[in-house]
C-alpha cells in the first residue's frame, strides 16, 4: 500500500470493519447541537468520543463542561524533540430536515454504492473519526508515536463554536502546537489530494421586522396598513442585483483579488459549470457575479445569503391577514480582508436606511469570524502535500474553500500556529442537505493519509 | 324600546341570558375550516346551527353535505304574498393563531369591558346567531312571522366557500327571494347605524419558488447558486413601491372611481387618522397611495399583500444553507370594475418576468371573487336604512367595506338579488386576530335591528 509499512498496512486491513462499526456507532447518535431536545445526544456522543481516543491511547482524555456542549481534550506527548499536531474535529451535526428527502433515516448510517450515508457522514464525523483510528494505528503498530500528539474536539461547530472560541483564547499553553490538522473541508474532486489554504469567514445574523402590533384582517385594513412580511422581503430584496452583486454599500471595500498564481491554479482545475450546474447546484442556471469564474465567486468573493424567512400564516389553506411580525435568517461569507465589524455596521447602516415606511427592524449578530489564509511554504503544509501525494500517487492541488471552519481562525489567532486543512470529503457528499455522504474508501484512505502524514512530519 | 312593539321587547328581555349561552355554546366549539383536525368539530357547529333553527320555528332544517363542511339550508315560508328574505351567515372561523398573544383562550368565550371574547364572536358567529334569535322572538311572541324567510348558513366562508358557491349556482329556484339579509360587515363606529352597499373581492394566491435541487451548504455554494428564499423576497418585493403602490402592469387598468356623492360621504365621516394608526394599525406609520385618503385606499382601491412566506430554516439557532424552495400566500384586494380573471393574468405574467435568473416559480390560483354594489335605491335596503335608523336613533350611514363577502357576489350573480349588508361588529373586534371580540350590547342591538327589518319589510 503506497505511504505506509507492511505492518501499519495489515494491521488497517485486518481492523476495517471495526473501525467502520465504530464509526456507524457514533453517526446513530443525533448530536444536533442547535436543537435544545437533542442536548443528552450530544453529550452521549461525547462520551463515545472520549472513550475511542482512550482506546487510542491517549494519556490523558478530558471532558470538559462548557456552556452549551462538552468539548474534548486528549494529548499524548511521549516524543521529546518532535513536533506537536493539535488535531481538531466536531462531533456536532446539523439538522437533518427536511427529513421527507432522506432516501434512508438520516441517523441509521448505510453503505449504498460505496458511500456511507448517515448525517454527519463526511461534517465531520467520519474524518474526525479518521484522525483517531491513524492516532490508534500507529500507536498499536509502532507502540508509539511519531511525534506529540493534542486532540481538542468540540460539540458546537454547527452553532458557532463559542465554547471552543473561549477555550482557545484561554488555555494558549496547554494548547501549544506547532501546527493544527483539520479535517473539515473536501478533496477538489475524487482521487485527487487537495490541501485547502484559505476559508471564507462568516457573520450570521437574523433581521426582524415588525409592522402593525398585532396581526390585521387584509380585507378591512389593506391598503393603509404596513405589511411586517412584506415589509421584510422588500428590504432583503434590495441586499444582491439580479445577478447576485451585493448592493449594500461598504461590503467590498476591503476584498483583497487572490494572487494571480493562485487564480492560474484555479483555471488549470478546469470547473465543468455544466456539470457543476447540473450534478451539484441543480438549477436552471448559475448566479453570482458576472465575470468571474465559479471558483473565484465560491472562494474569493463575500456573499450575502437569506437562509430561511418565516412570518404570517404559512400552514394549510389561506388565511388573510397584514402579519405584525416577520423574522429572516441571513448570513455574509467573508474573504480576505474584510473585517467582519465593519461589515456588520454596514450592513446595520444599510437596514436602517431601506426598511420601508411604517416597519420596524431589529438586526440581531449570532456569530462573526473573519477569513483566514495560511502559507503553503510552511513545513507542516509543505509536508502534508507530500504525504497526501505520496499515498495517492498524484500532485496535491492547493484550493480555498467557500465554507467557515472558525477554529482555524482562532488557533491563529491565538495560537499563532497554522492549520494543515486535510479534507477526505467530495464536493457533492450533501453536507448540510438531506441524503449527506461520505465515500468510504475516503474514509480509510484518511486513516491512512493521516497516519502518514504524522510519520512524516515526526521525520 | 326604539323599534319594537312592547310584548317583543319584553321576550327579549326575558330570554337575554338563554341567548347569551346558546351563543356561547356555540363558540366554544372550535369549527376552524381550514384544518383538517378540526373537521369534526366543523360538522358539531353545523349540527348546533340546525337545532337552533328548529327551535326558532323554521318548518324545513336541512344539513346539507358538500365536498368539505356542510351547508345548512332553513325555510319557514307561511307569508303568502309577503317579501321573502334569505338569512345568509357562516359558522366556521378563521385559526386561532398566533395563539400566545391571546388573553384569554379563543374558543373559551368570556365578557370582559362589556365584549365578548373569543374567535368567531363578530366573525360570524355572533352576527348569524342574532338572526337566528330575531326570527325566534317574532314567531313566539307573534305566532307567525311578518314575511317568508330562508336561511342559508354556510362552514366555508373562511376557506373560500367553494361549496355555497356551487349550491348557489344550482339551486336557483329553492333560494328564490327578494333579498338576501347578511350581517358579515361592522358599524362604522359604536352607535352609528351602517349599511355596507360594497366590497372588494379577493384573489388568493401561492407563490412557489424553486431554486436548487436540493438545499446546498451556503459556504461551497455561496455566490454561484441561486436562494430560492431569496429569489422570493426579490420577486414580491417588487409588487409595490415603497408607500404601497402596486407596481405589476394591468392591475389599475379597470379601476372604478367612486361617485363624488360617495367620496364627499367618506370625508364627512371624518376619519381620526391619528387614532386609526394609533389604536387600530399600531405601526410607526400607515402606507399606502399618496394623495388619497385611508377610507379610499381601504374601500375603492386595489390591494397586493404577502399574508405568510416560509422557506429555509426557520428553528431556533442557526444554519447555512442555500434553501430549495420557498412558498408565499398573497392576495389581491379588488374593486368595481376589475375583472379577477385579467387580474391574475397580469400577475402570472408579472411573476414570469420578473422571476429572478436560476429560480423557477409556479402560481397557484386558491380562490377568486370579484368586487360587487347594491343599490341604496332598492326597497329592501331603504326600508333597513330606515329600521336601523329607528332602533339607533340617529340616521344610517352608508358605507363601503374593504373586505370580501364572497356569498353577496354569488347571490347577485345567480339570484339576482341584492343583499342588505347589515352588520353589528365594530372596526376594533380584531376579526381574524387574537382577542377577537364582539360587543356585547351589539348583539341584543343585532336581534332588534334584525326583528324590527324583517317587521317593517313585512309591512
Amino acid at each position: 500500500m503506497r505511504g505506509m509499512t507492511e505492518s501499519l498496512a495489515s494491521y488497517l486491513n485486518a481492523n476495517q470493519q471495526r473501525h467502520l462499526d465504530e464509526l456507524f456507532a457514533l453517526l446513530r447518535i443525533p448530536s444536533i447541537s442547535t436543537a435544545p431536545e437533542h442536548t443528552a445526544d450530544v453529550h452521549r456522543a461525547a462520551a463515545f468520543v472520549a472513550e475511542s481516543l482512550k482506546q487510542a491511547g491517549m494519556t490523558t482524555v478530558d471532558v470538559i463542561a462548557t456552556d452549551r456542549h462538552p468539548l474534548i481534550y486528549a494529548e499524548c506527548l511521549e516524543a521529546p524533540g518532535k513536533p506537536t499536531v493539535l488535531c481538531y474535529g466536531h462531533y456536532d451535526v446539523q439538522p437533518p430536515d427536511p427529513l421527507d428527502l432522506w432516501e434512508t433515516p438520516p441517523f441509521e448510517p448505510v453503505i449504498r454504492n460505496g458511500n456511507i450515508y448517515a448525517r454527519g457522514a463526511a461534517d465531520d464525523k467520519g474524518q474526525m473519526y479518521a484522525h483517531i483510528k491513524a492516532v490508534e494505528a500507529l500507536r498499536a503498530v509502532h507502540g508509539r508515536l511519531p511525534l506529540n500528539i493534542k486532540f481538542l474536539i468540540e460539540g458546537e461547530e454547527e452553532v458557532g463554536g463559542a465554547s471552543i472560541a473561549r477555550y482557545v483564547a484561554t488555555h494558549g499553553e496547554r494548547l501549544r502546537a506547532d501546527v493544527a490538522l483539520v479535517s473539515d473541508t473536501a478533496l477538489y474532486a475524487e482521487g485527487v489530494p487537495t490541501l485547502c489554504i484559505g476559508l471564507r469567514g462568516l457573520i450570521y445574523l437574523e433581521v426582524e421586522a415588525t409592522g402593525p402590533s398585532r396581526d390585521l384582517h387584509s380585507g378591512l385594513y389593506g391598503g393603509a396598513a404596513p405589511n411586517a412580511v412584506f415589509g421584510l422581503a422588500q428590504l432583503l430584496g434590495k441586499a444582491k442585483d439580479a445577478e447576485g452583486r451585493i448592493l449594500i454599500p461598504g461590503v467590498y471595500d476591503d476584498v483583497a483579488e487572490p494572487a494571480p498564481a493562485e487564480l492560474e491554479s484555479w483555471k488549470s482545475l478546469n470547473l465543468d459549470e455544466a456539470r457543476y450546474l447540473k450534478e451539484e447546484v441543480g438549477s436552471s442556471r448559475l448566479t453570482g457575479e458576472t465575470g468571474r469564474m465559479v471558483l473565484e465567486r465560491v472562494w474569493s468573493r463575500p456573499t450575502f445569503e437569506v437562509h430561511g424567512i418565516g412570518g404570517g400564516f404559512t400552514g394549510v389553506g389561506s388565511k388573510t391577514v397584514i402579519p405584525a411580525k416577520a423574522v429572516a435568517k441571513v448570513s455574509f461569507r467573508l474573504v480576505p480582508d474584510q473585517d467582519p465589524d465593519r461589515v456588520i455596521a454596514a450592513f446595520k447602516e444599510w437596514v436602517a436606511r431601506e426598511t420601508p415606511p411604517g416597519i420596524q427592524t431589529e438586526v440581531r449578530v449570532m456569530n462573526a469570524s473573519p477569513a483566514v489564509m495560511v502559507s503553503p511554504d510552511h513545513v507542516a503544509i509543505a509536508t502534508a502535500a507530500k504525504a497526501f501525494s505520496e499515498v495517492y500517487g498524484r500532485q496535491t492541488v492547493l484550493i480555498r474553500s467557500g465554507g467557515s471552519v472558525p477554529i482555524v481562525g482562532d488557533l491563529a489567532t491565538h495560537l499563532h500556529i497554522p492549520s494543515v486543512m486535510m479534507g477526505f470529503g467530495l464536493p457533492d457528499d450533501a453536507l448540510h442537505s438531506p441524503n449527506e455522504k461520505f465515500r468510504l474508501e475516503n474514509y480509510y484512505t484518511a486513516i491512512r493519509t493521516v497516519a502518514h502524514f504524522l510519520t512524516l512530519y515526526g521525520g
